[in-house]
């Protein structure tokens, strides 16, 4: 666990397998993770054949990761073979709703952390994609992924070819609450914040973008109300077209 | 990581306090996990005042351990500080939307897995309550959250005071799918989940529950439709009521 205290995200990769059998290992030993009911709420859809990773390489944005990783895994929160199983044995499954949606997201979640943490352990390198949520349906449909099955997350998987710099993090306190939510004054704005903001690598980040605030390149240009409002409509649709989401559970919410 | 192979969930807790040097340590090396952006669109609320605790124990269905152990955690994804921040200085933030919410949701739960390896390392006991996202509204309440900011997941937490027998997992090749996913016929149902049924605990527990299928006991007691439909509402409304879900955002997906 005293890899975790380097942990960097790496997006450049030797090109050298990862060997199925520590793959394998790694994805087994992770089942450890807490899950609901111990039912197991995920499956992972391993992709290393470079024209099945070609093809989800637009749903991502083509980050040049996923093309050049020896292993895409896509962690999907999965209720289907819950379903199948309990159907197969005389019972009564109600898992279409957005409650065993977050349940079943909960369950991925987790044990692709797990993954990850043991992953890095062994020298291997992560990089997580969260496009995942952007344009699900382009990777339900190359991964043929049925009813009741949703990608959640997307990790590119290999052995480092890049040592960056550690990321910052923010002060423990500032996310950490006693007993109740403390709401943040704009004086626990500027202590929490202002050494992110007085990192050479921001303030370049902030000149490149052509703006005046760090935060305005994230508002502004890297995730902007108009972006989240388009793909919050792609993970909807696609919450619908996977039966996690229905006009019925919806009605008279407003 | 060598704990992993061995961990339980533990429900029974030692009457002795969590040091808040090593809770704090914990919390703090857990923010290397990867995160959106580097936004850390997380918060943790910590509960160890006894009066606190019962107060959250109600929509966790009063399990003993709330009360009971040294100390609760609540996961929160949180947008709010980060709109803050953004507010502070002179951006356009667009996170009330249900995407913001899920990339929210991915942060939380990729953090909280973080501290729940580390803790185990350490030799403490966790639990994680899936009721949080049954019924969120109560303790959004009690933990006075504002908007944008949704519990997601809550940890109790202490030294263990018990040793359960490990709990089985499915085999590994039934949660793996190569290239795409696979759906499963009947012979892989009887392959993935006949050890797990044939095991002495879960023959007990559908006699216990006198149904005739181990399935049985998860659709017809444990995970019900109709409870799912309620509690789907519930967390449906809680999101609405935090502004990640809005009406306009459903319009037009039926």
């Amino acid at each position: 666990m005293t890899s975790l205290n380097s942990r960097k995200t790496i997006r450049k990769y030797q090109d050298k397998e990862v060997p199925s059998d520590l793959l394998n290992y790694l994805l087994s030993v992770s089942e450890c993770t807490q899950t609901m009911g111990n039912l197991q709420l995920y499956s992972v859809v391993s992709t290393t054949n470079a024209e099945n990773k070609a093809r989800l390489a637009p749903a991502h944005f083509n980050q040049p990761m996923v093309t050049q990783a020896p292993v895409v895994l896509t962690f999907c929160a999965d209720f289907n073979r819950t379903t199948q199983w309990t159907l197969h044995r005389k019972g009564n499954p109600g898992y279409n709703n957005f409650l065993s949606f977050l349940n079943a997201v909960s369950d991925t979640l987790l044990y692709c952390q797990t993954f990850c943490n043991m992953a890095e352990a062994q020298g291997l390198g992560c990089c997580y994609l969260g496009t995942t949520l952007y344009n699900p349906e382009p990777i339900i449909d190359v991964l043929n992924l049925p009813a009741l099955v949703m990608p959640v997350a997307t990790i590119t998987l290999g052995w480092p070819d890049e040592c960056p710099e550690l990321s910052d993090r923010l002060p423990l306190k500032s996310i950490l609450h006693e007993e109740t939510y403390q709401q943040y004054t704009s004086e626990a704005i500027d202590e929490y914040y202002c050494p992110k903001e007085d990192l050479e690598v921001n303030k370049n980040f902030v000149e490149i973008n052509k703006k005046e605030t760090l935060a305005q390149v994230f508002t502004d240009v890297r995730y902007t109300k108009e972006g989240n409002e388009v793909f919050s409509k792609n993970l909807l649709k696609a919450l619908v077209r996977q039966k996690f989401l229905s006009e019925k559970e919806l009605k008279e919410l407003f």
